[in-house]
């Protein structure tokens, strides 16, 4: 990659991200040999860690159904459950833009500890830095996150087995619309973030089916269509879902038609991809359906011995339709 | 703070950071009760894990002795290593500002990895997120750290004792002004940073001093000055120092000098102080004498039964003077 140049489409979740990660950050910082998961376990006096971190830049700050603060502490928090970890401890780094308002700082902190305290997570350590005017914008917020596993059970991206079935916990679109309708000042009405702490669900799931969840990982940048490619490549299998079968609210729907999104590439910051073995599927989504964040959980498709790496849908017309990850960036600053 | 605005001395690690994290950001996050040390203590299972975070914004990402990947390591080791603990697992959250050549990341990317090899800490999980151009200034940096505690001496920044010794390792300003010669495009012959990772120093203190060994902390932001005043007010005594006990490189104070900056206030990245039960200071000063990073480690003052939170300074003239916390900033996004 010598003398290129870093685009947006590095940040975008999709394959200039997972090239950027493949080809040249890991072998540099992990020598190539780097599960990519939410969160990395870590072995610690005979029990399970899990650690994550990630970087917030969304704009603008404030969007309808949440924030840049809520969304640091949900984000992290859901990297973590998406291991199957228990979210324990968060750490928070702010960056902040000379001139920033101290009122808006406060309404983020504000957002953090509400969201903190509803998942059940303690804020145990930060850090602050202020730049120059122009050298950053208003306010970056970098959360870090130590979880406990407390099962046996081997969840991560390459463990989908062949007649697994795939469960969505819900509707799909809603965070990336509600930011973009906040950055062009348009009027949504109804479409709100979906940002939620997931660990409460997922704790359900674990108990609900056990070894026989395969899989968990939350469809953030990039969309469901890029997790699901990023799955199926992970645990070499091919898997096939019907797009009847997603959940996408009217107003959503139309908003991404307006502007030209498709709705699968759209970020989302309060649901769940999960690959379970096919004989506890019924129970599991009976289970998920009485917990408020999984009430519309469905089974989306199948996991099957096929080409590796390969996402079709079978879409709502009758055709089958190959799916990839998201090429370039049509939403930038998404999260 | 109503209406007021963040400013760049907010960022500073003097006073207004002091009263922006006291008065503003931990009665939010931590309703108030929090200690403030390097890194927050964890319980798991009996077992006592420090952790702990930072960004780096340096300004400009290379410099005499170091750059924005290797202080990301050093930085977030060196505040595990402050609590007594093992530095073990890092996170790295990378903002990048659209256009960032992919040369420089690949640099600062293998300093990260050097830098981490040397430290015998695994960076273990990562972030990428990209902003349009202008609205960060190349590349950010966020670090957290997670290390293991290994003994039950009580490390903190609230324990110094009248009769301690105030040890400090080396010389002061070296990071801060070779960054400043680079930034303004200064030679500056022979300065360069001492960015340095303080684990190995640290593990050698411990098996020397052992529980006589109060409180480490490295004088990063704000330098020797304000970790002086934070630690005297952390513990209510009083510190007294000599200022003949400083050691400052000739070329250091000279630029010092020349651009109006007292050492005393200019950031070190692998430098240390510690106060120790003087009955065990000099052996401890000769165990640290021992090492490359302890060599001219010296004492530098006492903590006394005096006014809580006082620090003074015996001039090399014979005055007294008063040392205060970094009023403002002097040097932006030195760290």
């Amino acid at each position: 990659m010598n003398n290129s140049l870093i685009t947006l489409g590095h940040g975008s979740g999709g394959i200039l991200s997972h090239k950027l990660i493949s080809d040249l950050i890991l072998p540099i910082i992990a020598k190539g040999n780097a599960e990519q998961n939410d969160a990395a376990l870590l072995e610690f006096h005979s029990k399970k860690l899990a650690f994550t971190t990630d970087g917030y830049v969304v704009d603008p700050p404030f969007f309808p159904g949440g924030s840049i603060g809520s969304m640091a502490v949900h984000g992290t928090v859901n990297d973590l459950a998406m291991m199957g970890a228990r979210p324990c401890w968060l750490s928070c780094a702010l960056i902040m833009e000379e001139g920033l308002e101290t009122q808006l700082l406060e309404k983020v902190l504000a957002d953090m500890r509400t969201a903190a305290d509803e998942a059940s997570v303690q804020i145990v350590t930060g850090d602050t830095k202020v730049v120059p005017r122009g050298k950053a914008d208003r306010i970056f917020i970098t959360t870090s996150g130590i979880g406990v596993v407390e099962h046996n059970f081997n969840i991560h991206g390459g463990a989908a087995r062949p007649g697994d079935s795939i469960i969505l916990s819900g509707s799909i679109g809603d965070h990336g619309m509600a930011v973009m309708a906040a950055r062009e000042g348009l009027p949504l009405d109804g479409v709100k973030s979906d940002s939620a702490p997931l660990w409460s669900l997922v704790a359900e799931m674990l108990d609900e089916a056990g070894e026989a969840l395969h899989i968990l990982r939350d469809p953030t940048r990039g969309g469901v269509a890029t997790t699901l490619k990023e799955l199926a490549l992970q645990s070499g299998v091919l898997f096939t879902i019907d797009e009847s079968a997603l959940i996408i609210k009217p107003q959503v729907r139309g908003f991404c038609d307006l502007l030209g999104f498709d709705p699968l590439y759209v970020a989302n910051e309060g649901k769940l991809l999960a690959c379970v073995a096919e004989e506890k599927a019924e129970k599991l989504l009976l289970r998920m359906r009485k917990h408020p964040l999984g009430r519309q959980a469905s089974i989306i498709g199948k996991v099957e011995d096929g080409e590796p790496g390969r996402v079709r849908m079978r879409t709502t017309v009758g055709g089958m339709r190959l799916v990839e990850m998201l090429a370039g960036e049509q939403l930038p600053r998404i999260c």
